[in-house]
């Protein structure tokens, strides 16, 4: 990862799509998407401080202290005691509501495009807490779960929120993921609402052993162990509740070969793992024909991992 | 690892001491130790079954029905149909009821050396159900925490135990670790019993989060994050209250330049790891100055990683 020095007065960027709480890495597990994104345009201004200038793509507010770009740009202005102006343009493809990172990629991308245009004085990793403070505005909570992997790539282990210690893992160069969003709304705080806040320490156990295993399975590339460790006893229960289809889903992604498959983020958007893009592929036609009976509009994403994270659009 | 094709009629071999429940890895992650362990020799007989000739070291039953090397080697020649016969000399080293795996020791080490004898029919993954036979015997529940470290080396993390799937992780070369054995009793069944059956949801994250960042630690040979992540915030809080003294030697131990410590098995014995040898030499210094007031005799142990498990002795 080399650090751009000489800056331009203006920059386009692309802020990928991020999956959190993969399977049985509820709160800490993320993942950042290659195919699936928003694109920003970020530049220079005479006039100190941050103007949000144009939104394409969904209806949110203009009002800096209102869009999670604005307040994630504000807090690294802020602590960078930067002197500076910039214009934003946000080009959203990610819909917002639908589980696979939305204000995190907006966050996220604010941060890295004015720390780039500012000569990166900060490391990606040193960005993380000021894009936190966009979700902060998006859910109430300042979680890393989608702006770690949105900042560094690949998948990221959120070990501690307090203080941060955000660890990066591997990303297997065969990994795909088959993304479905059913078009409905579940709020991030109704789907915390119905978790329980007791679980069974033998369910822990066997959630800590998927976990360590899943990470053993990233270094080692060791396909099958990701898809055997793919496991969440805790969460996907409960919350797949919300989901109308969801075992239709996963059903239909493990017979066409999936590794595994879960909620991405708080749902409704649904992930599948697999090895390889025809799989990936065969995978998508499976979920994409047994959704399509459900009547409910969904829109289907295939894609890498993304290994870097926010980027230099075309870079 | 080669497996030998030319058995000889009588071994000696060397089964090493083992770390279960390694702090945020309870009930899945262990740990083998390369300078802690017993010897067995383990001979080739023309009486058809097992007999053990000779314990030393401990007070324990030749009986092969009652003791877990006996049962292991059992259950090991049970599945191969074997009419072989083998004489079993056992000489402890480590104490029963210590908390570092004692009669995994003895379990492992039964069947490695069988098998060995038997031109290896078995690689050291497929020993292991036949080695937690031993481990039903001792405490009731046939777990493989203790003996897939014992046959495999280095840190293994149990995934699941039904169906057996045990992933091998790496052992850092620079990990030492040094392990302090006071010398009272805790049964196994007794610190099981008084764990809580449900936690919260919240110590379940931050658990898993520790033990998917010490997997990773692992494989990156970062020991500031090993050290972060050797955090148990559900069964220490409660099981080292059975341990007089477990608070000061915690202390001692992360003063001393411990990188993290904690009960090793179900307790009596704690252990900490360090980086390099000088810094575990200068823990257990301090934790013999720590514990030497409390009036409980001791034994301290320091030790690699054994990255091999059970091998010929002098190999």
């Amino acid at each position: 990862m080399t650090r751009p020095t000489i800056p331009t007065d203006s920059i386009r960027i692309f802020c990928p799509g991020t999956i959190a709480n993969v399977s049985c890495g509820f709160d800490v597990l993320g993942v950042a998407l290659a195919g699936v994104g928003d694109h920003m345009l970020i530049s220079k201004s005479n006039n100190k401080g941050v103007r949000i200038t144009k939104i394409t793509g969904q209806d949110l507010p203009l009002d800096i202290y209102k869009n999670v770009a604005g307040v994630a740009a504000l807090a690294l202005l802020g602590h960078l005691h930067s002197e500076a102006g910039f214009e934003i343009e946000i080009h959203k493809k990610i819909k917002a509501g639908s589980g696979i990172g939305s204000s995190a990629a907006s966050s996220a991308g604010a941060v890295w495009g004015i720390n780039y245009l500012l000569g990166s004085p900060l490391s990606p990793e040193q960005l993380i807490p000021f894009a936190m403070e966009g979700e902060r505005l998006a859910s109430g909570v300042a979680h890393a779960d989608n702006v770690a992997p949105a900042l560094l790539g690949g998948f990221t282990l959120v070990r501690s929120s307090q203080p941060l210690d955000v660890v990066t893992l591997p990303s297997p160069s065969e990994l795909y993921a088959t993304v479905i969003h059913p078009q409905i709304e579940i709020k991030t705080a109704d789907s915390r609402r119905i978790l329980k806040t007791n679980i069974a320490l033998t369910d822990g156990i066997t959630q800590w052993g998927n976990l360590g295993a899943l990470v053993a399975g990233l270094f080692k590339e060791d396909y099958p162990l990701i898809g055997r460790s793919l496991e969440d006893v805790i969460i996907e229960p409960i919350r797949s509740i919300l989901i109308p289809g969801f075992d239709t889903i996963k059903k239909a992604a493990l017979e066409a070969g999936a590794l595994g498959c879960g909620i991405s983020g708080s749902g409704p958007s649904v992930f599948a793992f697999s090895q390889g893009k025809q799989t990936a592929q065969k995978v998508a036609q499976a979920i994409k024909a047994a959704y399509e009976p459900f009547d409910i509009p969904f829109e289907l994403h295939l894609s890498k991992i993304n290994p870097q994270g926010v980027c230099l659009d075309n870079a």
